[in-house]
């Protein structure tokens, strides 16, 4: 089977850079393609993406040996065994918010006995190798999404779910959750200081930590307080972005403010 | 934001004349933007459109003012919320029997602390506004639709979920659910009593009241009968009854039965 | 292979009823469908649709009896021969305006030594059975659109051209052509003295005639001028049409302009 | 309605050939539909395919007379219902894993008072014909798949579901279920006793039986075994297949192994 | 009929802001609508584009102001009308040669009698009004490509054309035409004098200039020279330089190459 | 730039095998990526396929290191170029008749001086690198197809077009050219002797030669004949073949014919 290599980047002591798809097109992610990201993740939850438009956007990452991963729209078991069948190495859950959530997602990234993935990898067989079953429950990424109450109520056990690889966090749901004004990059203290609880209890309990972020320079302070992976903006936020300015600058009006997202 | 058209043709106390979209394609929602509907809803129930169709649908709607709705195939929170990110001003949510589930359903389109909606607006900002996420809880609408021996049965307290604002009448299946044969305009007596109880229950408890109409006498009724908005009929009815006339007036036969649905 | 039911209709001194489709979808078309049209047209040129949206069209006509044909955007061969590789069983040439522009036209519907259509009937085999080969040149039909006004002048050297099953009038643009104000039913006299000549010297010849028509009544009217194929009306103008009489009828208002097209 | 040739030919004393459709295209399934195939099933599950590219694949077997089933991700009546709405005459169900999930399963597939599903059959209409809400309940085929730990501790009390036609195996996953090595055409005696066990329970309470093969052979000895229909490999596994062997042949290679799947 | 915008800042002595699209979706167009561009051009010649998905693009132009335009692939008038049919309110027709070309591309964008455009307005009439076709050949922009060595020779002819609007540079195939290398924002000597004059000529004889750039910079410089409408960039270019800008800034790396395109 | 892989086969003394694509899908086309073919044809004149879905089946493609080449539907620049700006390493053009058709395709695959092809190779840079526009001309292949009675007459001019790289043969439309029954893998003497005369004529000039079969051992014979590249089958052949002959041998039927195809 193809190695992980956001996998192997960890185990090498590096730090992953996340790319993030909510364009619905094989063409804008064959564009973002183009950049040196270390794995690219299609985006059905917040993104304007369903299965349909995703798996053609997956041929699209496949043209490199960027990693692919996969947000689903829900904790259900349908969507994300398919995203799995269809070649994703890794799925990130949304609005994980206890233990029991937790399991159940985990269950179904794994194979028997360890979880309850269905036998039928079509597509991942052709993307990763003939051997791709013996080896899917150690090579495929499980993150739980950590931004709701009851995720940062049950943390801890949250973190020690068997099969679990990462958690993952999304700032502007995490800061609603706790009252906070939403933000990619947060200011506020009580947000951060949440979001590096988080780091922590996963580091401790020997599990990786992912996060959203709006910037360069966010995703390397989020690398700083120890985060693994970090997502830095999103295909549409950079291209509306991207547009602005152009547009302002060839107009010499002021520049206008910088992307959004990821979401 | 973009201000929700629906809330204020009621707060001025008009009606709404809702068109009902089951064709998977945008050129023929375009078409449908043509006539003076109100609102125009994607059908991800029994309309034969999921998600990747109904996106483009959506665009098509928005080169109008006309108010995007959606129906939900199901109360689950994933469609639901990506129904709302893409610019939907409101959900129609099929088969609400309990008041749980339909606590369950109005979380799903709420921001907390309201509910459990999740941070991630992408198109909606494109449609509405950068201020979305501030109004979205005020300006999106609930509608639970009633159809179920359960709905019945819990009407009242249904009625009074925070945060519901109106409840939608699916004749055909409410009429199953009592036994009564369905009819996209009813003369069961039976069927026309629980439609009035419906919206004398709904507007007793200060929301609105929506329903399926077959014709455009049908829908008169409804409203006379104190409903606030009527779908009537549907693109694919519509299509199919025009070329059914329109064959039958070329051949000089006999003048086919009307359109059907919505369903 | 299967026969061609217009050829059939008209041999058994019978008129044939066209359906025009324009909007994209296979749906919409399988909404056309249900109606008792004797062939389906799917417009490459005015349609909003080009040959990837076509191919799913003609899937949807092959769900019933009804004989598919297509107007293509040009007479130009490489979209006459994938349309009939595709399994249409007819081609409809817009602005065909010169004798020689018609055998240009009639050589890319026949195999050798006929004409100079190209070798591959990949959907036509599987619509049409394993013999299409060799009954093809006999079945396909060839109309060579009247609405320039090189035609005008050139029709009776084209209405001879060898392999040329039919004319087809198209009553906009004709009109235009002679500075008369476009209508699908034209009630301007210079208009409908060169409709008539056309289906006159077209019968003369021993080939048949086809027109656009804006209403049943009118399609009526042209049968009885002596055409032998009306086409009335499109999916888009059924569509458009029936939608603003329905929200018209809704909001009691008056009654708007019935629809428009083909085009 | 149109009649389900699937239980015709039960009635008959024969058995069901049954193709699988993984490709999500409709142009790969009317090749498909060349063949002489019983009934030809859309695969959401394992399939790289989900409802808006399922559609037209419907339209694609609607071109012949071959029964169209589906098999759904998971069991969940959004998608069940969408499904036969567009005119699936029956859902394969996989993992169900109890007798409580059998009924929710069945239930999704019936009308009331046999079930819950709603009322909005648009496509199924145009397929089956103006009566088919009268008799669906009669005619659309269920099937429980049978292949976790769970539905082999429970099969006796989910053969008894009232509305269940059948049940149906899935044999990778029914081996890893009892620690087994998955495969197709399993040669496993543990695996093979379970898989009799199967046919000999659903039979003795009067229901049929379906289960995927992976080779002609394998079909045949199914069928002796007693079972109703067998799935033939796939669409794509085919296509893999062939291709392979037609470059080994070409270059003069050792022919490699046979197709896989289904899945 | 809905103004053409573009006209309008001309005729206010304004200049005109293009935006380019290359990629083939609705969602990545409705992104760059978010900037204020003036006019945005769906390329069908070196964008990854053809009509099928060129026409949900002008859907998404159309949900805002934005003059929609098209550069279509060749000089060939089955794409030019299908391009205006659907709601372009300009053509841009790459590698104009003579003067005989160009009076080809005219006429295919005028009605009768200036031209031989024929008559089926489907998505212009929805999008423009109803009164479209009486103001189409006064509204509708032609801009000829000058851009080979052809055009640069018979210059003085080509601008003379009757209904010509603009002419619209290349500056990389104008560039290869006369043996510079291709840039797109011109620094060699040869090139630029080139483009002065094209613009010099266009002028003199009353017509419009517009041509791509490769920056804002080099937009300004060109509408200090004369220009009337620059064209900045395009998406695809956009999105790639950005994703890469935001990789090494993540990496700490240094900042790669600025954005190229348009082509 | 990548280099053209069939280029190194061919000056290493060795032979290619040419897989065919007509189904307009990307993930039929990756299935098919999984044989070892050395190259892949996109066909857009008797596939099923136009520019909008070969572009993803390009994506297809890229995820393996086989050629991606294309059939254009005919002799139009629009089309050949935007097939090379998408990433193919060569064209097979078909009906090339005369000298002059020969010259004006070749020049449409080539910058200037050397052609008149434009400039703007946006994936062509993603896939075969940024100096794409550098070394095209010297990579990229052009096929002329010998198959009319005008190419066989004018062989020796085409054969020595400049810049042409190699004939193709297709058996069909020759042996309908020459009155002889077409065939994949002919028997007839007379199209035998023509088929050599190419490869004869070709080889004789410096060029080379590709021909379609319709089988492994057919393109052994051409192979052994002196053909340089060979086109076994097609995908939609290969799975109608494969599938008739699952569902015979699942019945116990006589084999049906094998496959036919390529067109």
């Amino acid at each position: 089977m193809r190695n992980n290599r956001i996998r192997e980047i960890w185990s090498e002591g590096g730090k992953a850079v996340n790319g993030w798809l909510g364009i619905p097109d094989s063409i804008a992610s064959e564009a973002m393609v183009q950049a040196d990201w270390d794995s690219l993740t299609v985006d059905l939850q917040h993104g304007l993406i369903h299965y349909d438009r995703a798996l053609s956007m997956l041929q699209a990452i496949s043209t490199s040996s960027i990693v692919p991963l996969a947000r689903v729209p829900w904790n259900e078991p349908g969507i994300i065994m398919k995203m799995l069948d269809s070649g994703c190495f890794g799925i990130i859950c949304p609005m994980i918010s206890s233990r029991e959530e937790c399991e159940r997602f985990v269950g179904a990234c794994r194979y028997p006995p360890q979880g309850y993935r269905s036998y039928g990898p079509t597509r991942a067989t052709w993307y990763a190798g003939a051997d791709y079953v013996a080896h899917a429950n150690d090579e495929v990424l499980t993150f739980a999404m950590i931004e709701t109450e009851g995720a940062l109520a049950d943390l801890d056990a949250i973190v020690q779910t068997p099969g679990l690889d990462a958690v993952y966090v999304g700032p502007n749901d995490l800061a609603l959750a706790i009252g906070e004004p939403p933000a990619a990059d947060p200011t506020s203290a009580r947000t951060l200081q949440e979001i590096e609880r988080v780091v922590v209890t996963a580091r401790r309990h020997g599990i990786r930590a992912g996060i959203h972020t709006g910037s360069p320079e966010g995703a390397r302070r989020m690398f700083e307080m120890g985060y693994d992976l970090c997502t830095v903006l999103s295909d549409s936020g950079l291209l509306v972005s991207a547009a602005k300015a152009t547009v302002a600058r060839t107009r010499g009006d002021a520049t206008p403010a910088g992307p959004s997202g990821p979401y």
